[in-house]
Formats: structure tokens, sequence, C-alpha cells
């Protein structure tokens, strides 16, 4: 593996021993303490992701690597017209492995391919999101213990958020995985992704817009905020941001290991109140990303630490 | 002591232990040099401040930590509508202490109480900035030996300036203080401050238009900025901004040990035929800023150095 | 030397020297890896330039120093009215060393008459940027073995192209050159340069509108963006812009070690089917780069490295 754009890269087994890894840092932080001393990584931000990047800077300084890179395009080469194959031949002198965020699906793929250090997808258009996915699973793993025989209950705008895309076809690849997809009319999950990923594979699934009737037996529910950005018009947003609200009194008739997840920012999809729950797991999800993201970066650098 | 909100949060003694340990890092600082290896500051600027924001980061990597953030709000989550609550939990995943910006009076302190991590108040709005009344302190003790019995000028806006105020209620904690408040009518000291601050005590002051016939008695001159952007009208503006301009000719008449203070950036206030006199102290304050919040840092972090 | 603010502050034996070093690190990058442990560079762009940036932090991080700054002057203090010369002294107390680029042409000079730290000009309007000459040296020698005795043809946007004119008057200083300076009619070497440079010092050069005529005698050719910033209205430079595009059949006519640079960002004045030829040294030029930078720093900070 030279690079991460699609979290269909990753096989289940090579998931599962970035996962082990990832515990393991998790577990043993100072042991990796020194594994990139003297690695660079750049973070080319073409849009702005606050939270992405930091995490992927985190995870970069955790193991003692430094970094570089830009956070939006306005101060970047890109005004000048320079293209993502220049640029990356040109960060590849500069950072030992780069992660890329861009507004145009496709663009990190495209790096990858004139790239001559690994490149790791952190988000392009609608598109994919990969390390994002791989956050969520460590996240259901580590507090359910399997990615298996599960429940997944996924909840708000499931036809834009590249997240639950992304989830849904990854899990989709385990065994005994049920899908409850509950959103508003407009907003369900495109049926090419159902077709793809869960059709062909016998994966059950049901589409609701009830949120309260089935959270009862769900294992993991996971929550999508509706970002304005990708409606249309300003009134479709206001009639359907407040529908799936998640508050303390509604979890009341959960199961008390179902865990709650979301990808944040969160606007205000899940109450405040819930944030106490002990099932509430989406700031543990915040923790496991850097986690994760130290991961990927020791295996796509090689790096072996001595034992 | 688990963050820095307002200058008052740190009692006299805490002051005083501060500024020991900044003068020590000021006296060795290879001392310090490793003091923070493997520690990482978040600096959350919600809106521009190049100045302080080096300061912090140049704190940090003075002691072997590490740096990421943001530095301004368009380029942070912010724009997608996350809270300072939420915020601040995803950056406690990151960082082990954050030093926040924001154009909001508040905002730092309501970041705190959700905070795993120190939050230090960077500047909030036109109200608090404890790190610069640290830095304004330590620069005073450094130049006269002490904070006590000390005739204190503060000259220029001393109504929307946050360091006047800070300064003022800080310093009318030590005895044999007097104040003398050189402003345009319009830009006195509001009344509050002095309700609160200086009368209670029974801390003299007075109140003067008047620059050059107060300069001869003072031991301290904090000159500010006249900010264009507090004024509700440009007229206004322009006819009080170069009411108070600190010149070498002027200076001729003040003590041998006056020194002159400013938190910086100066626009004309301070002219520079001043530079070059002993007598100013503001490029040394921003050296002594970088100290004050190295000793901030490690105090809050609680690091203890072997001996 | 304390600065380097014009390419030619540089004697010819000081380039010589500063080369070598630079070859030196290439060549034993890991000797270097903590030559400047515990310093910090300030990059203070005013106006942003990604590569450049990146290549000045990469320059520091490869020697195990640490990175602060500003990419943009709209999140730097000089919005709020700042001189530069007081933000070189404020960044004096941050930094060991600092890179600057500025849009207004003899800033980074006027900043080294105030700055206590060795100030690098990245670049100010359209006047010098002397690192990018530095790395055109660099990539020259190291091709062809030599600076001397080489005809060199330049091409593109001869008016306003600075590092063209930096590049012509640093090579006037070795024996045995000759130009080939290929251009629109509108964009030719400004006159004074012309006299400056080559007359006086007996410099055979050619003005010419043809490439492909001229391509067979160079040893090296020097490609130019035709810079739409640069241009006064819209139709001129959509007239001139695709004038001088290299493409690999014109190349087919050229010596088998030319040698073809580019400063870059290139939009389509190379076309990418030249990117494989062994002959492409543009990338190579984003290499050196950061190995000049890291002599320069080096040679700046007078940091001698143990034998």
């Amino acid at each position: 593996m030279k690079h991460l754009i699609d979290p269909l890269d990753l096989s289940v087994a090579e998931i599962d021993a970035m996962l082990n890894l990832a515990d393991d840092i998790a577990a043993h932080p100072q042991k990796y303490a020194h594994a990139c001393d003297g690695k660079k990584l750049a973070t080319l931000f073409y849009e702005p992701s606050t939270r992405t990047r930091l995490s992927f800077e985190t995870a970069m300084l955790n193991m003692g690597g430094s970094v570089m890179g830009f956070h939006s395009a306005s101060t970047s080469s890109a005004t000048k017209g320079e293209s993502v194959a220049d640029t990356i031949r040109v960060v590849s002198c500069f950072a030992d492995v780069c992660a890329m965020r861009h507004p145009k699906e496709g663009a990190p793929r495209r790096a990858a391919h004139f790239s001559k250090i690994p490149v790791i997808n952190a988000g392009d258009g609608g598109h994919q999101h990969p390390t994002q996915t791989l956050t969520d699973l460590m996240t259901i793993r580590s507090k359910r213990g399997r990615l298996d025989h599960l429940t997944i209950g996924l909840c708000g705008d499931l036809k834009f958020g590249r997240t639950v895309h992304s989830l849904i076809k990854s899990l989709a690849r385990y065994t005994g995985i049920q899908f409850v997809l509950i959103s508003p009319e407009e907003l369900r999950v495109p049926s090419y992704i159902l077709e793809e990923a869960l059709t062909p594979n016998g994966i059950p699934y049901e589409e609701t817009t009830d949120l309260e009737a089935n959270l009862p037996r769900l294992d993991i529910l996971y929550m999508t905020r509706v970002q304005k950005e990708r409606f249309f018009n300003e009134a479709d947003y206001v009639r359907l941001k407040d529908s799936y609200i998640l508050t303390a009194e509604k979890l009341k008739a959960a199961k008390p290991n179902l865990y709650v997840l979301h990808p944040l920012p969160r606007v205000n999809e899940i109450s405040m109140d819930v944030d106490d729950d002990p099932r509430a797991a989406y700031f543990d999800q915040v923790q496991n990303g850097v986690y994760v993201r130290q991961a990927l970066i020791l295996t796509l650098l090689g790096v072996k630490l001595p034992c």
C-alpha cells in the first residue's frame, strides 16, 4: 500500500491490522513518541477543515515528526493556477507523507498518481473521507468489541453525508450487519449505494423516517449533521434541519450498550444533555481519530519500531 | 490553578511566583530548553493577533514543545457552526494546553468550563488579556525592581484599552501605587473601574488631559494606541488619534529612571526618535512576554524540572 | 554577512561556498539533521507564496529547527497599521532567523536595517528573490558541472519576471556566458538591465522572438510563466500567454545535455509531455531550493558542525 484514497482501498485484513496498531498506540503512546523523528507531514487543505487538519497534525507530532502545509486554497499556489499534479510533485520534495483535503472529487487520487510520497485523502468534495471511516470503525470496535453482528442505525442526512456512504460500504464487508437508515424522504441514501454495497451482499436494511421507534433495537446510532452547504435552497434546510434531534429523553428507550457516534461538528442534532451519557461516543471518536491517523502514517511510511 | 482567564484569577503571591519563574527563564533559558518535550500547545485564534500568537508559539518552542492551531475564524470549524464548547472538547484530544483569542467576551471562560486541558485567555473582545498584564508587570518589576510605591502614568485611549483596565486592577493590589490617568475627555477610564478597583482600596489617582505637565513625576508611562476599530465614527478617530504623541523632546523632562511601556502595535503615538532612549521599554516587553508565557505554560502543565 | 536581500549581496566566492555547502547537504542530509536544534525560523509572508514558504520551512525542519510565522497580510498585525520596522523588532524577540515575503520593493531591506536577527528576502514585489537565484545557480551547476562558458536561453516574460533579472545579473559575473533572450516584443528584458549588467561586462546577448530556431544551440533553457497579475489588461494576457510553449516535439531539436529550468508554478508554458524527459530539471530545482536554503540558514546563523 502506498496511498489511502478510498476506504475500500484497504482489505478487511488490512483494516484489522490498522485498528490493532491504533489500539496499541492508544494503550502505549510513549512507545511511539519518537517513531517519526525527522519525518515531515504536509497538510494540503484546499478547503478549511480545522478538526481534520489538527487531528493529522496531532498524529504526526505525537510521534516526534513535524508538520507544514496550508489551511485554505486562498493561501496556496492554487490561486496562481498550479495543477494538483505539479503541487504534489513539489511537495514530494518537502515532506515524507501528505494529507490532502480538496473540494473536487478525485483530486487526491490524481495527486497520488504523480506523487513520490504517500498521499492520504483527507476528504474530497462529497466523495470519500477514509480516515473518518477508520475512526468510526475503531470506535465501534473498541466500544462493542467487534465489527460484525451489529444493528447499525444511521440518522440524519444520508444523501449528502460522505461519511455515511463510506461507513455503509465498509461495514457491508462484515458478517451479520444490518442497517436501519433513518432520514427524511428527501435525504435518503442514494439508491446506487444500496444497490452496489448492500443488495449484492445480501445485507438487510430498512429505510424509515422514524428515529424514536427504531432507537430501542440499535447497537450503534450514527448521527449526522444536516449540512447547510449541501442544500440548494434555504427553505429546505430550515424545514429539515431539526427533524432528527437526539435528546437524553429519547435515549432512555435505547439499549444500555448502544453507542452514539457523530463525525462532528454537530450543530444541534445531538442535544448537549446527551454529552454526559456514557453511551455518547463522539468525543471518543475524536481521540480515536488521532490514533488511527498515527497508525496510518506509520503504515504508509513503513516505520518499524525496535522491539 | 487550572486555567488563566482573568488577570485577577492569580493572587499577588501567585503573580510573584510566576514572575520569579519568568526571571529564572530569562536568566537561564537553556535550563528550560526541554521542559516541554512532547507537549503540544494549541493556538485557537478566532481573530488574528500575530504578535500574541507568535509569542505563545515561541514560548512553547523555546521549551521543546510543539504547536498547532488556527489563525482566524475563517479557517476554523467555527464557520460550520461549531460551538466553543465542542471545539475545546475536540482540541482537548489534540493538545496539552491551549491559548484562545476570541472576539466575544467570555468565550475563553466558557471554553475552560468544558475543557480537559488548561485554557489561557489570549484576549477576549475588549475584556481581558491576562498574559499582556503579566508581561507589563514583569517589565515594570524588572526595570524598577518592585511593583509597589510607584507613580504610574497611563496615557491615550483609557476607555477601550483592555490592557489598561487589567493593569489598573492588578497594580491596585500593591501598596503605595498612585495613578495619573492621561486621556482626552472622551476616552477616560470608565467610572466603574475607578469605583471598583481604586476607590475602595484608597488608591490615589488623578485624571488629566495633559501629558507634558505630568511627565516629570512619573515612574512608569504606559502609552496606548488609539485603536481605530474601537471608534464609532471616522471623524472622532481622526480628531483624537494624534492627541498624545510621545517624542524624544518631551521625554527630556522625564525622570532618568522613568520607563515607557506600550502593549504594541503602535501606530504613531510614540515617535521613532524615542526608540533608542534607554527608557524605552516596549521592545523589552515583547521579550518579557515570551518568558512570562513560558512560566505560565510550565505552571499550568505542572512541569517540574529536575534540579 | 548578516542578511540576504539582493542576490548580488553575495560575491562570486560566497556563492561558490554556499553552493558547495548545499551540495554537501544534498549528499549527506543526515549530517545536518540536528544542525539547527533549538533554532527558530520566522516566515513572514505578507503575500502568499506556498512553495517558497514551504521550501524555507522544510529547510529549517530538515535541520531539527522549528518554524512559526504568518501566511498572508490579512492574518498579520500589518492590518493594525504596524510598520515593518516594528514587526521585525518584535519578531527578533521570537525567532533566530527570518524569511520575509512582501509586496513592496525594499521592505525586506528596511526590515534588515532594524532587525537583530538575519533577514532573508523571500521575494519583494517585482524586485528580488535571491534564494530563487541561488536555486537556479545550484541547478545549473549541478547539471552542467559549471557556471561559466554556457549559452543561456531565457524565454517567456522577460520584462516582469524578477527571477530572470536576478539570474542575468548573477550569471553575468562568470566568464564565457552568453544569453539568448527569447520573448514577445512587449515582454523584452528592460533596457536598464542590459545596460547595467551585460554591456559594461562585454557579455554577448541576442534578443529574438523565436524559440524553436534558437533551441538547438542552448545549454540551458530557462522558461518563465506569463504572470497574469503583471498585465495591465486581460486582452494582452490572452494574446501573449501561449506564445512560448515548450513541448516534447520541439525539444527533439535541442542538445542532449540541454537542461530546462522553470521557477514554478507553471501554467501551460511547459507541456506535461516534457516532464519525463531527463532534460527537464524544474522539479530538481525544487529539491535544490531546499538544500540552498539550508545552506543559507546555516551560513547566516553561523552554525559550525562538529567534524
